[in-house]
């Protein structure tokens, strides 16, 4: 576990910070975990015994524990198309932390009247980007709420864990820590588009091989699919759009173009990887063009 | 994730329905997950988050994420030998949906006290021809115990998910839709007989590459263990049979037949695995033979 | 699933058991599973619906599922490295078991204030080694606590399970079978000192790839470490000595030694495999000596 080679800038909130947030968002009980740990240590394993030490009551979910080791962009598309299908008052604990022990921030965000705890690195940052309303955070400073001693390799069973655990009694973070109004941004998911064409990429390869991109309906219009939009990808030009997978469009095209369940267009195969199908890795380009 | 290379058959249900099974089925408010998922994404996690939201007091067992993608059969397997570790009441929500989107229907089985939510492919007539009592189908049509907007892409999320959710507070499944009296229907599993032989198949290889056949004590009967039947697997011809792993039979056989905690004849390998030593896989033919 | 090819010892308690942990132990409702079944089938889950058909209020923490079959040491490791972790009265359960189903018994142990139940054959012995208390064992005799029938090859969900559960609903040990004063101990995890150099060997190689050893800081100093004490491990040697993961000494060394999250001296890189780029695996040796 080390530093990112994800590229990240230092922002400034835009959004005013109300302070209603804290104060609105009373804890439902459920913790959500989602970290790089793998499934076959204790690591994750450790996590559940200090919150349910602390909090006997708590919920916890085991999103996943198979986030690539040190990948913080992986983590934060999860994190995105988790959030709205748990309530308000849900505290996401999310470990990706090549920087652990280092000066890199430890972090709770209030985002939408839910609760993110983890490294400040930017795993938070696609679902700060895509916050409805303003949000509010707080760097982890009181150390009453750490599990003592605080090791400097496992924050997440030391740091994370308890003060999730805190949380989701009702701990509020303005007793935890100090209001920060910077927190570190991954590059931004949206799509440019230019003229006629919408430049994409990869922004995830789920576990059937499906290519997430980061194009919404907000950049590919339906009349642009009607009209018969195409997409550019690995060395192929993709022309068949799906409604479902099984669809059959009668056009014998393997590969397609399918709206995904997080929001996303996603390229795909029918019972396929369309990953190894299209030989193309997360970050790679995708272009839609109008049909000429 | 598309439509299933399995041979299916439709098939009326030869049980007659009493409608006492919804009513005398009341929640466990357990909910377990059986999907072809993996546990990379955020897929069962938003499962989880979905059934929470609606009843913060169910208990969720994720059992497993891990079929092997668009594998009906193992998913069909699996509840067979799951479901009676489960006490009545308990819902089942199962998604190995290659047809998501299409018109294959979502529904609620009633089998045995127990709940099975999930898409009409077959997945759960194993547990269906198991039966010991009447048994009651649904198709989920009344869209308020739905998700919104229904995806095309994410059933699991957006149907069952919420529907499992209702029927461990207590919705009954006559208010969720119309009563049908058929369902999709995987080939039996019943070995066949024939004079002195058995011929069975691999029904499951499991973690550790013991291989499960469709073989049970109604076929093979005790005597004819004593007095040394054999089974003809892959290439091999089998016949120790062990009362459990480590037994030592002094006979120096490194793969073996045992009976297996699914009630299932299988053939496995001391600390090794059985497939990957007579290079077998699901499907193949395993034919017992009396001692010539 | 045989037996073990580690080398065990069967020992005698150096502890006097003072009757008292068993009153004093109230269970916290709280059950670890941790196996080496694996994700993919219904036998973790079926463990689960075992106990909450005993217990509803148990709240399991499946921990892991993903041990490396057969591997009792790997097993033990992590229960070591768990326990600290979880409440006074949790149960944890734990079958690694190559030898179900013969003559090996099964157990239950209290061991500061948690209790272990699982398969006699060497799995709790690194708690035991390290515990703070006295500590008692009982073999599980008493089949009224048992699920019926008990198969031969899966007493984890036919004996551990439902033992599990009773206990943590308050059963006495003492109601489930008779004290014992011998039970199956692994080789020591102590770490030899001879003169000016310590022989320590890998004990576990996580998820990342850091090969945890058997060396503390009982043996490896402080003052040893700021004078420059160097590893020997595969056939490389380890100078540098990092407080964290990526901290910068500006050596450029590639891999380091660090003390883990375990208390254990760890060989680590920065983001990527040490067990790889060394090339070595669990049981190899590690040597400390100071620098020349």
């Amino acid at each position: 576990m080390t530093k990112s080679k994800v590229e990240i800038k230092t922002g400034r909130l835009d959004v005013e910070s109300s302070g209603r947030p804290v104060s609105r968002s009373r804890p439902s009980g459920v913790i959500t975990l989602l970290t790089d740990f793998g499934n076959g240590d204790y690591f994750a394993g450790a996590m559940n015994g200090v919150i349910l030490s602390i909090n006997p009551e708590a919920k916890i979910v085991d999103v996943t524990h198979e986030i690539p080791p040190q990948d913080i962009q992986a983590g934060a598309f999860n994190l995105l198309a988790l959030r709205k299908t748990f309530p308000r008052g849900t505290v996401h604990l999310a470990v990706v932390d090549p920087g652990v022990g280092s000066s890199r921030r430890p972090i709770v965000m209030i985002i939408d009247g839910q609760f993110y705890v983890g490294p400040d690195n930017g795993i938070f940052s696609y679902v700060a980007d895509a916050a409805d309303d303003s949000l509010e955070s707080f760097h982890l400073t009181n150390s009453t709420f750490f599990r003592q001693p605080v090791s400097q390799t496992f924050n997440g069973r030391d740091i994370f864990a308890p003060v999730a655990a805190w949380l989701s009694k009702g701990t509020k973070p303005t007793e935890m820590g100090s209001k920060i109004k910077d927190y570190v941004r991954l590059p931004s998911l949206k799509a440019e588009v230019a003229k006629d064409r919408i430049n994409g990429r990869i922004i995830h390869i789920d576990h059937f091989g499906n290519c997430v991109t980061n194009i919404t309906q907000n950049e590919l219009h339906r009349d642009m699919i009607a009209r018969g939009a195409r997409a550019h990808v690995g060395r192929r030009v993709v022309k068949s759009f799906r409604k479902f997978f099984a669809e059959d469009k009668g056009d014998k095209e393997k590969v397609f173009m399918i709206w995904g369940s997080a929001g996303f267009l996603e390229v795909a195969a029918e019972n396929d990887s369309a990953a190894r199908i299209l030989k193309v890795k997360r970050g790679d380009q995708v272009v839609i063009d109008p049909e000429e």
